[in-house]
């Protein structure tokens, strides 16, 4: 019996899948590094760089040769170990560059990752208007993978099975919330924030003691054990993730919340029953725009005629695929939908839109609390995962922050009723009447 | 010289355009009523309430005879007056129905006629649904009126140029509001809520003084004067009714204001120049879909690089002609945007959606409150444009309090900025930090 079996049979930090070990770690003896660059491929990085917007960007190569457009205009020195790397990187950078630097095969020597991601993102979004229509089929990003009720399973025990020990090194202490936090001033700290942002969630929903709930996604259970213990009210929180439901179930227990919480490990599609408040923080973004009509029927027969609705999403501000590392090697399956996409969820059943509200930069600094976490733990992570794996995580974390400083990435609130349903708040005013943050945490 | 030339020179109570003088205004020998309805006829009848989805409504015939589906059961008595009344009606029911009201050949006995729109568009929503491909087809509204921009000045001139006289009846007397007005607490006055709604307008782009705005359909100019009164502001103001822009330049003028206020009497699409702030109030609905484009361009175009827009308009759940009644005797040209459409206006152009708000029910109680006014000035209305305009615009203000109850119109407030801004607002408590209303009006 291998490790690798063992950890199957009781996941407890199982390690990654295949993708992750993937062909770009080559061995040294094939990549070439003591050779002088080809004309062609110096042109290679002068053209790249052009396409993307010439950000300010210079390349090492690997005989320590700078490629920069213009001399000392760089904020960021990127380090191409070899030829292959290059040639991987032009062909399709979308996918390669996260994948390079997860193999040590592109490296980052001056500057920081958040940074060059936000560049790269701002410098990339422009270019790419007058890109000619080879380049954008040569590098677009593909369609996400499906997310059928049995792949849905995959894609979500891909990520969300790491296992809990790995999150626990780098979300919030107080509910590990592993999505948007908010922040209601700017020097709250992480725990205040996820805490403050499930107090919000309950607010919009105008939860009253004796409700009931049905929660789609439920994560670790942090909002459901929120709900049930301030605002007494009953839930049913469905996932599909195992790791993360026999944790919530053990915390319900543990704070003696079971008789209020059922944990139901199931999809979102099996869900079954009447509730007054529907509610799904970060589930969205992995429903998949083929499943958007199944799931907003699903919110219509489950909504009591008063009830309201949360749905809280990463989203975009146009109809836009995923990007192709993150959906390939991260989040597979994953597409956050454009903000007339989640309308089109709600204009399916007729459901009356009552408030939006995107928290795109307060995403941008629950991502800057985790990384200073992850950061912190990174030595932790790489013993449980290898460096691969830790420079992958780096990658995702640092591009996340650019892409929601950007605006590549935005994340919608979205609080919605039945169409025909005239008791719903008359002013968000509610909302904002005592401070959502705790004090202490 | 007749009146009509007279009015059209200095236009101070218009007569309204022809349609209002309609077909359906038959002399009385032609109405047959004094016959017994024939058995197809009671089939009719019964026939278009079941078609209605069997709201509590009973008919009376005109010759007496009540026809209802079960006995006792109805909340309204409708009678029609004649036989061609009823089949004017069958025939086309979306346009009929205003326009035999108008004439007096379809009126209400028992019951109100905003409670009974407000049944009939509850009932007719779920019973469409069922409805044959035939009906569908048969009452089914038809496209609204060009909106180019030679055919939007005839558009607004037919509703926006009856004449301030008329409006002044009935409309606030602070600010002659004509769109939506934002009730903080459900006893506030009209003036106070209208007050309320441009101070809620102005906290929600966060005005500042000295910054410009761009106004696109400035009504009367309350909103421009609201502005550069209270947040110090620069305001050049668009609008194609030459009677609105009139009253504007004067009352800014008169409250020296003119300063800081251009009031323009162009159409959107020439507005030019940059600002910092883009604002329109109840334009959109006349803009037609055509226009998205346009206008989405537009705000690309005059709005700086951190600035701030607000769209204020009435909309929909989802895709739907407007009423062809509405359409065509009151608001030419006007089509409710749905959410998803709206949405697509803000994508055209990768704007970020800030903030959504809806403020249905908040226009079912500006409605209420204007046609309490209108129903007290109602003599005096007849007196300026006679019986069938008084009945039309009854008919107007209760249909759409009816509509905005049952949900089949909406009212979204949508805050968005360029896609790239990060300076936009992390939090909406600063839009409740205070009262918007004001205590004495």
């Amino acid at each position: 019996m291998n490790d690798r079996t063992a950890t199957d049979s009781k996941p407890e930090h199982r390690q990654p899948d295949n993708n992750f070990g993937h062909p770009l770690n080559l061995p040294l003896e094939d990549l070439q590094v003591a050779r002088e660059p080809h004309r062609h491929e110096r042109w290679l990085v002068a053209k790249l760089l052009r396409m993307s917007g010439s950000p300010p960007i210079r390349f090492r190569l690997w005989n320590g040769e700078i490629i920069e457009l213009q001399e000392g205009q760089a904020d960021f020195t990127l380090y191409l170990t070899d030829p292959k790397a290059l040639l991987t990187l032009v062909s399709n950078p979308n996918l390669a560059f996260g994948d390079l630097y997860s193999a040590g095969r592109l490296q980052l020597l001056d500057g920081e990752l958040p940074d060059l991601a936000e560049t790269l993102y701002r410098h990339v979004h422009r270019a790419m208007q007058n890109w000619p229509r080879w380049l954008e089929t040569l590098w677009k990003n593909h369609a996400p993978r499906s997310t059928d009720i049995d792949d849905a399973k995959e894609n979500i025990h891909h990520h969300y099975d790491l296992g809990n020990e790995f999150y626990k090194l780098w979300l919030d202490q107080a509910e590990m919330q592993y999505t948007c936090a908010y922040y209601e001033t700017a020097d709250a700290t992480l725990e205040q924030a996820q805490l403050a942002k499930l107090e919000h969630v309950c607010r919009k929903l105008r939860l009253k003691p004796g409700m009931t709930v049905v929660e789609a996604g439920s994560g670790w259970g942090g909002l459901a054990r929120y709900m049930a213990r301030n605002y007494g009210v009953k839930v049913h929180a469905y996932n599909i993730s195992r790791e993360q439901i026999s944790h919530a179930r053990e915390e319900a227990r543990r704070q003696q919340l079971d008789h209020l919480i059922t944990y139901v490990e199931d999809d979102y599609r099996n869900i079954s029953g009447e509730y007054d408040a529907f509610v799904s923080v970060g589930m969205l973004e992995h429903v998949g725009k083929e499943n958007y009509q199944t799931l907003s029927d699903l919110i219509k027969r489950c909504l009591k005629p008063e009830g309201l609705a949360l749905l809280h999403s990463i989203g975009r501000n146009r109809p836009m695929l995923m990007n192709a590392w993150i959906e390939k090697r991260i989040f597979p399956g994953a597409y956050p939908p454009s903000i007339g996409e989640f309308m089109s969820l709600c204009e399916a059943n007729d459901f009356s839109v009552m408030d939006v509200e995107n928290l795109r930069l307060h995403y941008a600094q629950t991502l800057i609390h985790w990384k200073e976490r992850f950061d912190q733990n990174e030595d932790r992570v790489t013993e449980m995962y290898g460096e691969h794996f830790t420079r992958a995580w780096r990658m995702y974390l640092s591009g996340s922050i650019g892409a929601f400083r950007a605006g590549s990435l935005q994340l919608f609130q979205v609080v919605f009723s039945h169409g025909d349903n005239n008791n719903i708040p008359r002013s968000r005013r509610d909302l904002y009447t005592s401070h959502a943050t705790p004090e202490e945490v």
